[in-house]
Order: structure tokens, then sequence, then C-alpha cells
């Protein structure tokens, strides 16, 4: 069996005109001969609407019951969408997270799953149906329903792509696929026909937004091909797979994180176990820190900058003043909003020489100063004035010939 | 363990005010000592705008799909009113069909319970929660899901007060309960304090429309006392049970069905046979027939008249002329849609040799005309002219002085 896998996205579900093209499409990869499998996101502003709702009647419903909830957001996409199948003649049916054997944890609102049983899946394809999957959504040893947090129903998409053994997973959205950087502000920008999987991680985390980064994870793990595509547009997309060929281009895209601040505790004392107290009391409150870096500015005293979301930052400097009063008092805690992260990304990025110097120095031609760097396998990401963001990475993205990309 | 079931309608869930009153009401009897087992359909119009929803996609969707989509209704207002009674701080869980154990056969839209599993609502009740349910909803063997029909969720409470083995299930909805007649045909009309199950399914039956049929039957079949009461006032309802002392009065309400047509088929021949064959007909076109009479009007020539709901009004003159064309074509098929059927119900009615004699009395001092009569144990019916069926009930329920009824 050839079994094809789609994911649809809110947005191309919004209305009946969409629900139609939705089956439409499905229909037309079912008459080439596929075995059709087809994971749905709740419609456009569903989920948001029911958290509201939610929200009036109490400010911290328990998360069990707001899975409840919330999973009834694609039960209704994925119902409605069986019956524009329907009415174009095809035979068809949909299954819940549960009926579609998703085992979860119980951890509600972002559930793992532990275990993945195809077997109705497998039998209602063998029987020549479409199978439609609400996607976002398992079920716990118990039986209650779960949802598996952001993104989810890209994870629920790839596992059960690994689960039938299909070789690729078609994520429709409301983009074309992942470009070189965000048209938005780079018209330049040029579409990526493939970039691997860590490419697209770094990508996606920091901002391209198109996968969720678990979803991505797991399709590397079980070597699922994925192919992110526009609903909306004939564009070719993009694909995300191991291509050897790929590493060619070194540079595959820049990109940038404004939603950051940084957080300093300057003055305190040079010795040891003074960073490992500090990132423990931040882990503690549940801070989760990205970059970081130490200054030894005068003897025997310290300076520690990190960054965080802007979201976190609150608690960090709380956490921060924490650490300090636990230490004797000594010290000062800042935080800066207005600075942005920069990164560029492509394999083997760190590897090459030319790469961070021609980062370093066409951010200093165009007068734009660092304040922090951080480097990975295959991303050098740096912190700026928030500012200069948007100049960094026209300027970056000409400097990197990302402009003329040879699409391969 | 003291399990008490209620069960509330959609109009009693309407917004979040209303959520919130239930949730009191829940927990004021949770107070009093009681195991809270609660049952609940969807909000207000919620099944209306699914339902039309669903038709914008697929004139006729599979029952399927729209058992599938339509128990989203019940699993929202279900998971809401749980967030309620936790904003209150107390215990809770919610429960799907499929969850509480309720396993029904494959008919979708109309599927029957054919076993409940009750361990894991005892199991949640046991550790001190409120336990809420999705009404309306089971699941297949297969775990698809399936509802129940109209009505389903007053089905759901009393299957599940039998299950557990509770003594009353209050039935929570938008009138004060059973009346003597319609207000709003009779301003003198009573509520009734207490009928027994065989009156209430005829009252039921014939318009008052305050519990569904198969509830009523299964609660008198598993001994499951009913209290029909207002979410909206301190009115003290209606009890639904088998009472000696209730036998005192005799007629305990009229009420009127204006939904009906009746046709007649005249100038059949009168051999064996004919009858059967009609009533064959009509059955195999799904026509479903209440009231037949049979008049022998010349020699060998037969009228027979019976009559349907207005719905199935086409069908039928349909399967009439099918049938009249099969005998040879003799005979004409005529429809009548301004007539009503006016009902007097009440235990042990057509023992009573008074009770027949005051209701044609009654009728005939007004000079409505009556076309055709039928009885039952508890029950004697009549159909007569639309125009005049609410005078006849306000002269009915006066001449058996039911509007000075002694309350019980």
């Amino acid at each position: 069996m050839d079994v094809h896998v789609q994911k649809y996205g809110g947005t191309s579900l919004a209305d009946d005109k969409r629900l139609r093209e939705v089956a439409t499409r499905v229909i037309e990869r079912k008459e080439q001969g596929k075995s059709m499998l087809v994971v749905v996101s709740a419609m456009n502003h569903t989920t948001e609407d029911l958290i509201a709702r939610a929200r009036r009647i109490h400010s911290h419903p328990s998360p069990r019951e707001l899975d409840m909830l919330l999973s009834t957001g694609e039960q209704m996409s994925v119902s409605l969408l069986a019956m524009a199948v329907e009415s174009l003649g095809y035979e068809v049916i949909s299954l819940t997270g549960g009926m579609s054997g998703i085992h979860t944890d119980n951890r509600h609102k972002q559930a793992r799953i532990i275990r993945i049983d195809a077997a109705r899946i497998l039998r209602e394809l063998e029987q020549g149906r479409i199978v439609l999957v609400a996607g976002f959504q398992g079920i716990t040893p118990d039986g209650d329903i779960t949802t598996l947090g952001r993104g989810g129903s890209d994870t629920t998409a790839v596992a059960l792509a690994a689960a039938v053994g299909a070789a690729w997973c078609e994520v429709y959205t409301d983009v074309d696929g992942v470009y070189t950087g965000d048209p938005n502000i780079i018209p330049e920008a040029q579409l990526l026909r493939a970039v691997t999987y860590d490419e697209m991680l770094e990508l996606s985390r920091l901002g391209a937004g198109v996968l969720s980064t678990r979803s991505v994870e797991l399709a590397k793990e079980h070597g699922v091909k994925l192919h992110v595509r526009s609903a909306f547009s004939a564009q070719p997309g993009t694909k995300v797979m191991e291509v050897e060929a790929m590493e060619e281009v070194l540079v595959r895209g820049v990109t940038m994180d404004a939603n950051i601040a940084r957080i300093s505790v300057a003055g305190v004392p040079d010795r040891p176990g003074i960073a490992f107290g500090l990132f423990k009391q931040l882990a503690s409150e549940g801070v989760s820190v990205d970059m970081i870096i130490q200054n030894l500015n005068r003897a025997q005293v310290n300076d520690i900058s990190f960054t965080v979301s802007k979201d976190d930052a609150g608690s960090a400097v709380q956490a921060c003043w924490t650490f300090l009063e636990s230490i004797g008092g000594h010290g000062m805690v800042l935080q800066k909003d207005d600075v942005a992260k920069v990164s560029i990304v492509g394999t083997g990025i760190t590897n090459s020489t030319g790469v961070a110097s021609t980062l370093f120095g066409t951010l200093y031609e165009a007068g734009i100063n660092i304040e922090m760097i951080s480097t990975s396998e295959i991303k050098i990401s740096v912190i700026i004035d928030a500012g200069q963001a948007d100049e960094a990475l026209r300027k970056l993205h000409g400097a990197f010939s990302l402009d003329s990309v040879e699409l391969s």
C-alpha cells in the first residue's frame, strides 16, 4: 500500500469553499493511486475562540478540561471535511486522535505520543477509504483526551506518516514554503526548494514558524520527508529532507527573533559556582535561557548576560535578584528589551572560516554593533539593537548572495 | 454511595451566567451529601447550528460523520460546565459518552444503548468527584461515536441512573413541569405534582414535549423516578413514578396535536386483505400511521381513513395511490390537513364509563364534530376540526375539573 500523508492547517479549512478545495486536492492525489491519510487542524480561530470562552468561565481551567474542550475543534473540522469528500462521491472516514490509535502520556495540553496503534487506519485504507484524522490530539491509558501542544497537528501528521511507513508528508499551510529570509523585510528573499532537517529546525525556531520544532525532530528521527507548501498557490514549496547536494550552498537563510530580552547581572564576585548558582535559580523558576556570555571586566568581579523570551523576562529578573540576595546582596540586574537576535543558518556553517568573517564584516560596515555572539553546528547568531535588525537582515541576505540563490 | 442524577437541557446552559447557575445548583446538592452524576445537553442552538453547517457542505452527509460532528456540542458544554464547577473550588471530571461506558449499536443518529459499563463513573464518584457526562452520545464496538436521536440526553440520564442504581433522576428544563393542559391555550391549567410513567408517556407523545418517550419508557422499565423541573424557577416540578394514590384523580390532563393530517382512501372493494395490503404498502414507504377507522358505507365498498404526521402526508398519499393501482385502479385518495387530535389522559380512563360520555357530551354541547375516535388504557383521543381544537381543550379542561385539580 502506497500511503501518502497530507496535513492541512486552520487557514486551509477556514470556510466552506476552502473545505471543498481541500477535498478536491485530496481526491486528486487519491486518483493518482495513493492511499490517502489526511491530518487536519481546527478551523481558523476555532481554538482561540474556545480558549477565550473557557477563560470567561475560569481564569485557569484544569488542563484536562481544556483538552476536552479544545479537541472539539479538530473533531468539527475533520467531520466537516469528511462530508466535503463524501459530497464529491468518495468513500471517506474521519477519526479522532483516540480512534486513530494515538496513545499519549497524561500530560494534558502538552502530551507526548507514547505509542501509535495504526491498525484501524490501515484497515480503513485497505478498504479504499480516504482516512481523515483530527490532528493535535491523543488519548491517555485511562481513555481521556489529550492535546499535543503547539504545532500538535504537524506532530500528528509526521507521527502517523512514520507509523504507516509513508515516505512523504505534505504539510499545507498559508505560506509558500521556507524562504532565505522574511519576504516582508527582504523583498529579494528566495523560496528554498529544499533544506535539511537541521536547517529547518534552526529556521523554524528562529521565527520562520512554518513547521513546529517537534514535528521536524520527529521527521528527522523517522526519516519522513516533509514537503511544506501553500494550500492557496501552485508554488513548488520546500522539501525538508537529508540531501548531500544541499551542502553546496552554505548559508541557507537569514532570520530574526525580536521577541527576546537581554538580562545582565553585573558586579557579581568572580568565584567558582556563581554561574551555576544563577542558572540553577533561573531553571527553578521555569525560565528558559538562550544565549549566555560572561565578561570578566575587573579583577574579582563578573558580568553575566543572557537572553530569554520577552514573556520570561519578568520572572528572569526576579530570579536574578533572588540569587543576588542569596550570595550576600552584591551586584545589579539590568533588563534590555530593544534587542533582536539575527542568525544565519546553513549546514556546516561554523566549519567554514569565511562565513563568520563575512557576517561580522557586513555588520561592521553597516555600523551595527554586536552585543553577543553564539554559534552552533549550523547557525551563527548575534544579538544587536532591535532598531537595526531589519537592515542587518537585508545586508546579510545580500552579502551571502541569497538574493540569487541557486534553487535545488 | 448515594448517587443523585441530574440532567440539564440546552437552555439551562445557554450562556456563561447560566452555566454558573447550573454549577451552583449541582454543588448545593453535593453539599447535601449526594454523589453527583450530571448529564448535559449541547448548549442552546449548538446542534441546530452544526446541522446547518453540515448541510451547507453536503445535503445528505452520512449519519456516521454527522454523529462525529454533532457530538462535539455536548463535549463543549460538558467541559465548560466542568470549568464552571472547578471555578467554585470543587473536584470535577467531564466524560464523553464513550468515556462513560455507554456502548451502543452502530445505528448512527438513532443508536440504541446495548450496555453500560459504569466502572469509570463509579471510580470517579468514589473519589468524591462531581461527574459530568456529555448526553446524547455513545460509542460503537468499533470505537465510533454515535448519537441517540431526539431527546437523547434524557435517555443518557435515565440509563445512567439505572446503571448506577440512583433512585432519582432530576430533569432540568425550561418549563415548570407537566400541566393539566397547555397554559398558552388554557390559562387555568394546573401544574401536576405527580404523574405515572404511562400518563407521562401519553402526555409527552401528545405534545407536552417535556421528556422524550424513550427516556420515560426506560425509567419505567428500570424503576427510575423522574423529577421534571425548571432550571429557572423555584417551582416544585412534576414527579414521574408509580403511585397508587394517583389513580384517585382520573383525568390528569388534556392535550392536543395539530401536526397531523387525515388521509382517506375511499371506494375500495370490501374484500379480505385490502386493509392489510394498504398498511403494508404504507409501512414499506416508512409511513407511521396513528389512528385508523374503516367505514362500510355501501355494499361491497369501503372507506378507510387514518392519521399520519403532516411530514409523512405526502408519502402516505403516494403509497395509497400505489396501492390502489395494484388492486386495479378503483377508489380515491383524499388528504385533509386542518385537523387536530385532542386527547384526555389518565390512568384507568377507559374503564370508567363516565369519562367517555363526558368527553362526547362536552364536545357535542360546544358544537364540535368528532371525525374519528381512538382509545387506549389511559387515553381517549378524538380527531376534530383544527379550528375548534383550542376551544375543545378549554371546554374539556373545565368539564373534567382540571382547573381545580387536587395537587398530590
